[in-house]
């Protein structure tokens, strides 16, 4: 039986590779939906930052947040690394928007959060 | 009352800032397992495609995850350019992933999954 057969090695792996797609889409819609939430929370501390003339920035706050961050994804079979350089890709963002913040009158927004 | 006595506005704002850090790192422990989760469906699509010579690439399907996160993210508020930042962020990582499975004897892995 070649692998181009029905019911053949090929056809189950590709009935395997959409299964697992399915699974990645699943948590990829989990993803988007748990960081829209994550940023509804920043943009609440930036304003809050901002109103309350809080410190805009808390390097101790972050270096907190990746060495918890890197401890999780050890226990859950991530990469530390990756881990890190996740958290740092969605704190940019997070300085983006206090920007915005910023600009649209309020000063003191934090990168933090 | 000053901003710094106790009870005071900035006092107030303190309490609501550490609220929403409680809340900000809850959702990060989530965000970390999520990944580690879809890194190990990442992982076996590599597997089944060096094992099986399925095709290394699919840029209709990787078309397809992006215009599904972009409605997705615009649907919970998250800004859609910032979910296919994330996308191609987390793919950028499924090819380092899969170059390693290559590199140990395999060959035809995937970045799409």
């Amino acid at each position: 039986m070649s692998a181009g057969d029905a019911g053949g090695p090929e056809q189950r792996a590709r009935a395997l590779l959409a299964e697992e797609r399915r699974s990645i889409d699943n948590i990829d819609a989990a993803l988007v939906n748990l960081l829209a939430e994550r940023f509804r929370h920043t943009q609440r501390v930036g304003r809050l930052k901002a109103e309350h003339d809080l410190p805009p920035a808390d390097p101790d706050r972050e270096e907190q947040q990746i060495a918890r961050l890197r401890a999780l994804a050890v226990e859950s079979g991530l990469d530390p690394v990756f881990a890190e350089r996740f958290l740092r890709f969605i704190v940019t963002e997070v300085i983006r928007h206090h920007e915005q913040i910023r600009e649209n009158g309020a000063d003191g927004a934090d990168a933090t959060a």
